[in-house]
């Protein structure tokens, strides 16, 4: 018998940088029993609005008219009532943006994937915090950029050092994005002050270079002032969104619920077309019925709604897992403190490893989390983890953060 | 007032191989008001199980734990029971095949997005039929492939002319894939008789490289006899999926509907963990609600049901477009036969072009189809055109025959 067919000579030159990811594996654990899990930036089912999704559902098919669009191919641009109704809810967000400016994505991700599919060249740079959200990093990765990484709170770099970091990596190769969540980030929680975010422009704008802003947490602020958006920012200083270098994306993930896989890029009209180019060329358009569906979900502030109750339902799970860490966690291990979101983000003591850390938090401890170098580009961040704090309950967090303790003492 | 930003600097290199399809285009007529169209490969909407789906979407969210993981994220491979479905029906297709085998995709489309990704470096060949599937063009532009024409019906190619084409396009280029649709064509609606298929895979051995078998139509087959697959031949002979270089794509889109956005990808499983990986980095997963109901709706033999139901419902739209172009055609004007599919293809006199004659036929006739042109890798195909019968009744077909005939006398 012959073996299988080995199919790497196959491969284009761009899956050597295709790696799985640690969260989408860990997803797994999360059906072992007895397991508490701080793993996964996962919704609480607990506030998915199923019967309302029930009810969505049948009244998408309940004429025959209904089922023939709701069922069939459509735009790819995405459905026209939840593309007004995004690009209204945008002024809530500080910006003034028409449906044209809005593309409907199947959730964020596969936004940056089109972003990086849009404006990376083999050798490009793009501009990242370290940490930054991992799936980014998988999405940009398949076009084969170069990283380097940008501090808002600390600028300790010139643009030119970036742009002469950005030649040096290949010939022709350029700066062409900067990427950042800017409020209750993951994996750190952390959220960028208003001047870090003016920083964070004008290094772009000395680059000139698009700003991708990822707002997946944004809605789920607990407290403290809110932080005008980036775009909302260079909207007001440019005069309008066409003007603006800020592509914006949006989700219906941590709010509503992520099985519909829908999301939005708000941007420059121009970059929509394009956009609209990608969605064609990739999938043709997100499943219209879904769309139909979450129009009806978060229209007449219903959406206004959930976010009211998901920020009540996870600031006291937050407030759990910072009493539990501060009450039991041993001196050399330091946390954030987010408003809002769901992450804290811990530095372990120097020489303890994440990793191996999750390897006997899953044996001894029964808890997971995700070991902190999976979030940075340039394999740094070994003695960090993040964990989250959306899927169990307030007296889980409390004895998993328990759990875990008892293995860094 | 300043002017919008120009984004044109800030795009990849690739972006200059992306095109807005005509089809998609085209979508926007089938709106106008008396307009009989030919164009797009649309079901009919009139055949879209929508009572089924929606007892279907309503029994997916019945309980809390139903709507607890169809809601939710999942894994990126797909819903556990779709995939065991799909591999028990590959075997009626010739094909004995496992779930590891399987990856669930949003439609065919995003399988040719994924296989794009994954086998091809700029400067590298894909080898395709001329014409052939638009949305596979689109899909590959965006990795800068080089095209190469194949034709399995009369070979009068070698391999090795093959291999020196391709890495005389660039250093270190290949010959990468080759990709048909073996099947009621789009465009053509023509079928690879068994002598094509088997000299496409000697093709393909000697040359040592995937084939992509795109059978969107396979199943809509109104007569003639059943043709293996291009995957179940090469399983034949090479004794398992695992080792085979066939990658089949199978998709719902035309047996049940194309809004759930579900196909799928059954090759070898070394393969199919890479594309897991380009599905997570890509979009995650497709929706799980989406991917349960439509294991409802084709299990039990249902999928069946809907395929007979379908083919009846087919089959007299064909014979209706091919009476009337027998009736009213002028000679000059030449179609092919399809034996089942949504498509037939018209070689118009020498010197008429498709899209001059499709400018005509809005105006003048109130008649859609897509002009050939699109279909061509290499810009030929000028006096061609597709129509598709799959969409108006047996009468709009006569009537729009009739008038499409008239502005050719």
């Amino acid at each position: 018998m012959t073996a299988a067919r080995d199919w790497e000579p196959a491969y284009a030159r761009r899956a050597e940088g295709m790696k799985a990811s640690e969260i989408r594996e860990l997803l797994k654990l999360l059906e072992q029993p007895g397991i508490i899990s701080f793993a996964g930036g996962i919704p609480d089912p607990a506030l998915f609005p199923a019967q309302a999704a029930s009810t969505a559902y049948a009244e998408a098919l309940a004429s025959e008219g209904d089922a023939a669009t709701a069922l069939q191919y459509s735009v790819s641009e995405g459905y026209g009532p939840l593309r007004e109704w995004i690009a209204h809810d945008m002024a809530s967000r500080g910006v003034q943006a028409s449906p044209e400016n809005i593309i409907i994505t199947a959730g964020s991700q596969q936004a940056l994937d089109f972003l990086g599919k849009l404006l990376l060249t083999p050798g490009d740079t793009a501009l990242v915090t370290a940490p930054t959200y991992l799936g980014a990093l998988q999405a940009f990765s398949a076009y084969e950029p170069r990283y380097d990484t940008i501090r808002p709170d600390q600028t300790n770099r010139t643009p030119d050092s970036y742009s002469q970091a950005a030649q040096k990596a290949a010939t022709g190769a350029r700066v062409k994005l900067a990427y950042a969540v800017p409020d209750f980030a993951n994996p750190t929680g952390e959220t960028l002050s208003r001047s870090a975010r003016t920083t964070l422009l004008d290094l772009a704008g000395n680059l000139d270079i698009p700003v991708i802003e990822d707002t997946a947490y944004h809605a789920l602020r607990f407290e403290g002032p809110h932080i005008a958006a980036l775009q909302a920012i260079d909207v007001a200083l440019c005069g309008a969104v066409d003007k603006s270098r800020v592509v914006y994306l949006g989700t219906f993930s941590k709010t509503v619920a992520p099985g519909l896989r829908i999301g939005w890029i708000c941007a420059s009209r121009a970059l929509v077309r394009r956009l609209v180019l990608i969605k064609q060329a990739s999938d043709l358009n997100v499943s219209v019925i879904n769309q139909r569906v979450m129009h009806q979900l978060v229209s007449d502030g219903r959406h206004a709604e959930l976010i009211a109750r998901a920020r009540a339902h996870y600031r006291p799970k937050r407030d759990a897992m910072l009493a539990a860490l501060k009450a039991h966690m041993p001196s050399g291990v330091n946390w954030t403190k987010p408003e809002g979101g769901f992450f804290i983000w811990l530095k372990l003591p120097t020489g303890v490893s994440g990793a191996s850390l999750l390897k006997r938090a899953i044996d001894e401890a029964k808890v997971a989390f995700v070991p902190g170098a999976a979030f940075f580009h340039d394999g740094s961040g070994e003695n960090s983890i993040r964990l989250s704090y959306s899927l169990p309950n307030t007296s889980e967090i409390t004895t998993g953060v328990r759990r875990l303790t008892s293995l860094l003492r």
